[in-house]
């Protein structure tokens, strides 16, 4: 398979990877329901993009780079917004399951 | 950077990448809440994996075949687990938000 054929099918994996959590993004900013959310998922994910940025870089590889690197701007967002709703906005409880009053 | 060096960042990063979405599959499975999160995501997800399976393969990197091999196990995993509380364990909806009867 030609080199080109072969970045190609990294370029297309690096654009799923980067958007994969744009919906995810889009729903909590809709919902506001961190309910069903792990933070910790999000926050180890971040993790394993920044250690990927790095390696991409040392190696070169621009799909990788790519992928880890717009992923991560999204995934600090989607953070962002999960920890804003868990601890400054208490509108997520109010209009969320049971009120505990 | 030696080469040993480099790599150990790229199994770092696989690691943290496989395991990131395990505490989000652990806390479906705990709380069956899938209000807050977008089957979307997690489809789209898949589909870079898979792609960045095939690419991890073709250039023979073994930090990217692994960190999307693993990732792709828990991620089918969530996913079974998000369509199913979806759309086959109703029990969701009955302890979830105001009733609609």
């Amino acid at each position: 398979m030609s080199n080109i054929a072969i970045d190609i099918i990294g370029y297309i994996g690096a654009f799923f990877i980067s958007v994969a959590f744009l919906p995810q993004t889009i729903k909590l900013i809709k919902t506001k329901n961190t309910k069903g959310l792990s933070l910790i998922s999000y926050s180890i994910y971040q993790i394993g993009l920044t250690s990927f940025i790095i390696y991409a870089s040392l190696i070169k590889n621009i799909p990788l780079l790519a992928a880890n690197a717009f992923g991560t701007v999204i995934n600090i967002i989607l953070l962002t917004l999960i920890i804003y709703n868990l601890y400054y906005n208490n509108k997520d409880k109010n209009n969320n399951l049971t009120s505990k009053k």
